[in-house]
């Protein structure tokens, strides 16, 4: 038997030993480059403008740059972080005047050494730039391969690199303002700290099954149940304002149903006018239903207008009518709108019976500056819709402020989270914390009834691995595939 | 009467009292910056893209960059060209991580104060940086204002200004080195050259004018003569290869016409597989006539195949053939295609007879690898036209070098000018120097003619506000704003 001082270093190499793959991909800050090659592309975006940015990074890239670089004042060492200013030369020819700064390993959005050349934003003196320097050696970067890069050399975890396309998509304030927090770190600490909790408590359990036959005594229950408890807590304060999160980044789609001359498109634009300065169409518009992005206090929304939904009198209009139907079915709210001069119409009913059940939905009567018209139907909202109904006018504006409060918080459901604490704004964040809570629970069942620590280790494992799968700690090369192949080039 | 030593000093202040109006618009470059406000754009082209910058530039630019910017690790100096990494805050609020760099005058675009913010490439993380310095006191750039700034501040020429623009704007990498050359200043050096002559001339002239009474000798008419051809050689030089530099930078448009069938798409096709990395769609493509962008060696050509002009039986039909010659009749080259096999049709005949007289032509007979056809036409090519047909096959590839080079040919002049040698590639340059010349022969003609020295330096002074409008010593608000006008905001 060896002596007793050296258990505790054994141990820890054998619980390293037996959870070695749940730990990060071979990769650690303390190897900044693992590549040896170096990639190229443009950075900016395509077009006219007065700058453009070409990032070179890997080993070789400074030695490329240098190459490739005539500083207007002769000089030996270029300092990194230093801006040169200074010609691209391709041999004697002149291909752009740019700005010149190398940015050395591991202090660049790579913790490789990178350069960059700023030069002039056109397509011709940018892509000249970038054909030199896949000449002298570099290769076309792949799409998001600079934040892969960052990713796999210990920069960035993956939380962190994904929302650096986020950022990148952004389509409000609140939702850059999630982004930003992701990129910056605060989720990545929050699973940290619950992935810490589930590896300490896996340790202590491993440790007793691997030494059972030792002096190693079996860790006590309540302790361990309370450390789960805690762990679950971590990860349900972050699931509960996910749903909120997911739609500041994925914007929500609100479909605007109603009879014709309800009133639709004037309450549509009375809603755009408001927001007029973020008023931004829609790629992809279908011809027959007009889509319109504003901007709910931060929440991205896309108003898409229903309109022909009432005549399927021939095939052309039939397949409008679709449209409209398919724009109701996927849509996350539904604005009904009805002419408050006229009353609810036997046409409203319709209309309203065509939305599904479980689609949020909020009745307005619009028009409501006009006194009622003698034939007015008196009928009420269908009197099954707890909802009250919501009184504007597109004309006098009406009401507008308290429609929009009603959108938002009938979209971002009850809870009025304040935007600075939402952590989860991903569908595969708030899965795999949905996983880990599962899993966590499993293992307090377990615990509960006794069974064997492997039994447990199996469902904390199963949490593990979850949880680190959203920072990247526990992901396969598909993953990493799929989620950086969304990135642009040059990014 | 003052002493005679005082003269020297006399003559040159009177004399650059009566040029005054000639010499740079009270703006040099001791004085870095004529402006006291400060202005902010997004100088990367709008998408989404790995990076994008904000830049301001004027005397406030690095206090409202500093209080925009929190360095990662604390700082209080921020070095001039050094890139910072950290975070812009607005409040506690994080807009973006970003690299932060100052650039102080007069080293910088500008020759002002500069700030640039490298942020992610996102419509909301750039226009939130944008906004926040807006906010904090810098005002939205006009288009082109910083390199407005730049040539008011001194330290580029308008000649150096417009380059920047045409390297932006660049279709192909000739016209890119044109660009850059004039960018570099080579074109304003010659100019300068001449303007020194033109002002050298003027000196003595003047000075003999307005010291006529007293001990200042007539100048000897043959050194001004020699002076003045010395002028206008530079000015020949300059204006020899203009036309072909200004097609570099604009391009030509190539009309194909001939018969249905006679090969003209597949000619089109073959054309641009030649060159099919480079092929773009063209903006504002019509329906009727296809375009397409090809270089030719540098030569950036746009193709543009007339289909429909035979028919005109019905109203559509002959908005096509209206169409089709308006192509024909804007083009710089028209290409007319007939089919080799079967020889010269009457078709053919009525087709070449609706090309305008002036304009440059090239008869191709394509399917050159069939055999004639036995009903074949014998007739040849119109026996007015001296230039050769010339012989090519889509489908073999034949002749395609060939027709490539005589159209290149045919497009830059007969002189087969190397791209190094342009210097002028913008009309409104080649216009200028074409008066300043015309002034120059005046003068001279003047001199020959014994003429007082008041009616030489009227042209004398002509041509020095031609020339002197080329680099902008002379040039009109209106001018300015007209040159600027066209940039993109954020150059």
């Amino acid at each position: 038997m060896m002596p007793a001082r050296a258990r505790p270093s054994d141990v820890l190499d054998q619980l390293i030993q037996s959870i070695a793959h749940l730990l990060p991909r071979g990769v650690s800050c303390h190897n900044p480059s693992v590549y040896e090659d170096t990639i190229a592309a443009i950075a900016t975006a395509p077009g006219e403008a007065g700058i453009g940015v070409v990032r070179l990074s890997g080993p070789l890239s400074t030695d490329i740059g240098r190459r490739m670089f005539r500083p207007s004042s002769p000089r030996r060492v270029f300092r990194s972080h230093h801006l040169y200013h200074g010609a691209v030369v391709d041999g004697e020819a002149v291909l752009d005047e740019v700005l010149f700064a190398c940015m050395r390993a591991p202090h660049s959005y790579t913790a490789e050494d990178v350069v960059e050349f700023q030069g002039h934003g056109g397509t011709r003196p940018l892509e000249g730039i970038l054909h030199l320097a896949l000449r002298h050696g570099a290769r076309l970067a792949g799409p998001g391969e600079f934040t892969l890069r960052a990713f796999l050399n210990g920069r960035l975890d993956l939380a962190q690199a994904e929302a650096v396309a986020d950022v990148i998509k952004a389509r409000s304030d609140a939702s850059l303002r999630l982004a930003v927090n992701q990129l910056s770190g605060r989720l990545s600490a929050a699973v940290q700290d619950a992935r810490g909790r589930v590896l300490g408590l896996l340790a202590q359990l491993q440790a007793n099954i691997d030494f059972s036959e030792d002096d190693v005594p079996p860790p006590a229950s309540e302790p361990l149940r309370q450390e789960m408890c805690a762990a679950r807590a971590t990860l349900t304060q972050l699931l509960r304002a996910a749903d909120a999160g997911i739609l500041y980044r994925q914007g929500a789609r609100v479909a605007i149903t109603g009879r014709p001359n309800a009133g639709k498109s004037s309450l549509l634009n009375a809603l755009l006018r408001t927001n007029r300065a973020i008023v931004t169409p829609v790629a992809g518009t279908t011809r027959d239903t007009i889509e319109e992005s504003i901007s709910l206090d931060g929440l991205p929304v896309v108003l898409v207008d229903t309109a022909g939904i009432t005549n399927t009198a021939d095939v052309v209009e039939a397949i409008g009518v679709a449209r409209s139907r398919e724009a109701i079915g996927t849509a996350d709210l539904v604005l009904h709108i009805f002419d408050a001069a006229l009353g609810w119409q036997p046409e409203d009913a319709a209309l309203w019976a065509e939305v599904p059940a479980a689609t949020p939905k909020l009745l307005v009567a619009n028009k409501s500056d006009l006194p009622p018209l003698p034939a007015a139907c008196s009928a009420p909202a269908p009197s099954q819709e707890p909802r009250p109904v919501l009184r504007t006018s597109a004309t006098t504006g009406q009401g507008l402020g308290e429609l929009e409060a009603a959108m938002r918080c009938t979209l971002v459901a009850s809870a009025a989270t304040a935007v600075d604490d939402i952590l989860v704004n991903n569908l595969r964040h708030k899965q795999l914390l949905e996983d880990a809570l599962r899993h966590l629970a499993d293992a307090e069942r377990a615990l509960s009834s006794s069974l064997p620590a492997d039994f447990i280790c199996i469902d904390l494992r199963a949490a593990l691995s979850a949880l680190g799968a959203i920072t990247g700690e526990d992901v396969t090369e598909g993953l990493l595939d799929e989620i950086f192949g969304r990135f642009c080039i040059g990014k």
